[in-house]
């Protein structure tokens, strides 16, 4: 049973305090006291003692004025990757697939309403840094994202649809919740998701789930190619079998450690 | 001034559930309530709540005994890394050097005792991931360590030295506090550190320091070789040079974006 704000189980220090972390982006790199608390939605006092506590933990540097973050919060999202161990685990077959196709791999989770990247092994320089590890896109308008959300439980979708806010990111990509849902379902009976410059001109993607040993999808993989170098069918055809290998290789190595 | 526990500034409670997120790695990627409670310090009760909150948070999830962390966890290491910009700022000129020399290059900061990776363009297939973003290595036998910690004022190397533990990884590593403040020193004349297979056998790596506005070391740019492809001399003849333009560039498009 989860803590409860009503009892006293919950802490709202280490709520909050994560909450400033997570306030800071590329957009507001650094943030004054007052910033952080509206932000947040707390008191300028209680912002104060969050700021001076991660200041002095060493997670949050300060010029006096404006509060930054430091290379001390990678710590934190490292506990969760180096737990995962997917550079050790899964690396050596995404490799092997990246070169097959000569095209880029990924591996991603589902964080609603986005797919967080986890693993990546790029071929094309462009993207290599910018879309690395911790990455966060929209679930709905990858293809990693449907074949993800196709492994929800009915509640769970429907909970995501309900709240689903989409955005055209190009002429191509599916915005309403009864185009969307029809995807998913049709991610889910295929066992696989294709999506054709919905996110990107220019760009295509297709993932596969990887599954726990309950045959959940607790990730997903995907091979993104430019359309200059593709079409929907030569995915499917050429990419679509070494793609699903490669998941059955890595969600298999993951049980077998007790990954997930 | 920072929070101070004897005050009533400091918030105990966020600082050990940061504690709580960073007990979990590759050797121990779930955790029961009474080993949290252990690896931390605290008492079972306390651990409970922090769990329980982090659980409801969704930055931790549990199968009843044992608790894991969820990708939710890398948003706040992405909080970070989207605040310093750099695959935007120097991605396109890490791209370059990779592609002018052949190799990989890296950029690094400093969380002592160790650096911390927070750019990385590889070429060499083999530690794409497993080497990525957030990942920590020892200062003192890296080449961006020893030119971040040539940039430290007198009393922080010092305090570092004071408490610096080595371990002889290779033949070659540099293990004694005299030895390792002699290469220091020669580091900061130089203006840049080369590490020849003291982290691991086969591998060189050279190393400049990326300075802010003050002139101060705040990262490190590096570029490592297999050996097998590369002498110290050929690094010091053939990538120094661009290694240091590079650096410069990266410099100063951070100092114009107010990253650093």
């Amino acid at each position: 049973m989860p803590g409860d704000a009503s009892t006293g189980t919950f802490l709202q220090g280490l709520e909050r305090g994560l909450a400033v972390i997570r306030a800071f982006s590329a957009d507001t790199p650094s943030l004054t006291l007052s910033e952080v608390a509206r932000d947040v939605g707390i008191t300028p006092a209680t912002a104060r003692r969050i700021l001076l506590t991660l200041e002095q933990l060493g997670y949050v540097r300060s010029d006096g004025r404006r509060f930054s973050l430091t290379p001390r919060v990678l710590a934190l999202g490292w506990a969760y990757l180096s737990s995962l161990d997917l550079g050790d685990i899964a690396g050596p077959f995404m490799e092997e697939l990246s070169a097959k196709t000569r095209e880029s791999c990924s591996i991603a989770t589902l964080d609603l309403p986005d797919i967080v990247y986890v693993a990546r092994v790029p071929t094309s320089r462009i993207m290599t840094v910018a879309l690395g590890v911790g990455a966060r896109l929209p679930a709905y308008v990858t293809s990693m994202g449907r074949v993800l959300l196709a492994g929800l439980a009915e509640d769970e979708l429907s909970a995501y649809l309900s709240s689903f806010e989409a955005e055209a990111l190009t002429e191509y990509t599916v915005t309403s919740v009864d185009d969307l849902r029809d995807v998913i379902a049709k991610a889910d009976v295929d066992g696989y998701a294709l999506v054709d410059q919905e996110l990107e001109l220019g760009l295509r993607s297709i993932a596969v789930p990887i599954r726990d040993s309950r045959g959940r999808a607790v990730a997903a993989l995907n091979v993104s190619a430019h359309a200059s170098r593709s079409t929907p069918d030569s995915l499917r055809e050429d990419v679509l079998e070494p793609l699903r290998e490669c998941a059955d290789q890595i969600g298999t190595a993951l049980r077998r450690r007790g990954r997930i």
